[in-house]
């Protein structure tokens, strides 16, 4: 059955929404703005996951999620996302370490990227599924290497692809952006609500 | 004295940042790109205040909340700020009623609007000041009356220049921006620090 109450807030209902990521920025968003759901974490190695065309990149491996979450799931709404920073044509994932987040940030340094995520809906039951992404463009403005030093030395662009979380100190390094700003902090809450509210 | 320290965080020496605001949403933002401040809410009544060109509305108005504020300290660096709408050349401020807020949403949907953002620093002890201003156009996709009553059900428009508020659960009326998404919120971050950085 279908989760949805009247307006904002859904009804859980007696099949839950369940979501297959582990990000806590995805959960805060969903709160946000009023679902109610459980947290599930697909376990998909990313790693091994090459696609270099963004939109496939991202609306494949959030499939990939939510189905495997739904293999293990006689039911629910499974919710599956993936979110990548493209820079000059490159994808750029999570920083290995604290040296590859600092090179990161001063390639992003002045310039114009690109934000993709991708959503996958999928109902374990019967495995019906939509899948859709959003993409925002973000500038940062110039960078100066204390600047960066200092953002690394908080650990915050460890769990993030490019490095950055625009919800966090590195706010001040994106002076503006064209596009779903949620999308960059990874879950494009406009284009998700309204493809959940259509999906049968 | 100047209240910088290295990288993203400010010292506050002995000389402490002031915020003229009591908006719960100026002090998050402060706090999240590492600032320590007071908070001292201006006395300025900004109903009396009719300046119809938006930039002008936004400088006027943050310049008058600083200094209102520099007047009964003699020490401090102070920060005011203001925040408006501006649809088909009208600037909205705070609805009246919940009735007013209906009427403002159903205005807002399906259009793009502007919202300014204008800041003030100043330095009470000589009342040197800097001002400046940041534009954000913010569209709203198609809204039913069903999502417009469920919103102002929740109470949160009634404190918010347009009825909304991008943070809350009308993330989801909020299909693109073009510009500074924090300036949508209440404070332009990226540009603010930036002009921090460099006043003397």
């Amino acid at each position: 059955m279908k989760n949805k109450g009247s307006g904002l807030l859904t009804d859980p209902g007696t099949s839950p929404i369940v979501l297959a990521s582990q990000s806590p920025r995805r959960a805060y968003l969903l709160q946000l703005i009023g679902f109610e759901f459980l947290i599930q974490p697909a376990q998909v190695d990313e790693t091994k996951f090459s696609e270099p065309d963004p939109a496939k990149h991202v609306l494949q491996l959030s499939y990939l999620k939510a189905s495997n979450v739904g293999d293990v799931r006689t039911d629910g709404l499974i919710i599956g996302a993936d979110t990548i920073v493209v820079l000059d044509g490159e994808i750029l994932g999570k920083p290995a370490d604290a040296n590859e987040a600092v090179n990161m940030l001063k390639r992003l340094s002045g310039k114009t990227h690109r934000v993709y995520t991708g959503f996958t809906l999928l109902r374990a039951d019967n495995n019906h599924s939509v899948s859709d992404f959003e993409v925002t463009r973000v500038h940062f403005r110039d960078l100066n290497d204390d600047e960066i030093s200092s953002y690394v030395d908080t650990g915050n662009p460890m769990d993030k692809a490019g490095a950055y979380g625009i919800q966090d100190q590195s706010a001040v390094f994106v002076d503006r952006i064209d596009g779903c700003f949620y999308n960059v902090v990874g879950f494009p809450l406009a284009k998700f609500y309204k493809v959940f509210m259509k999906f049968e």
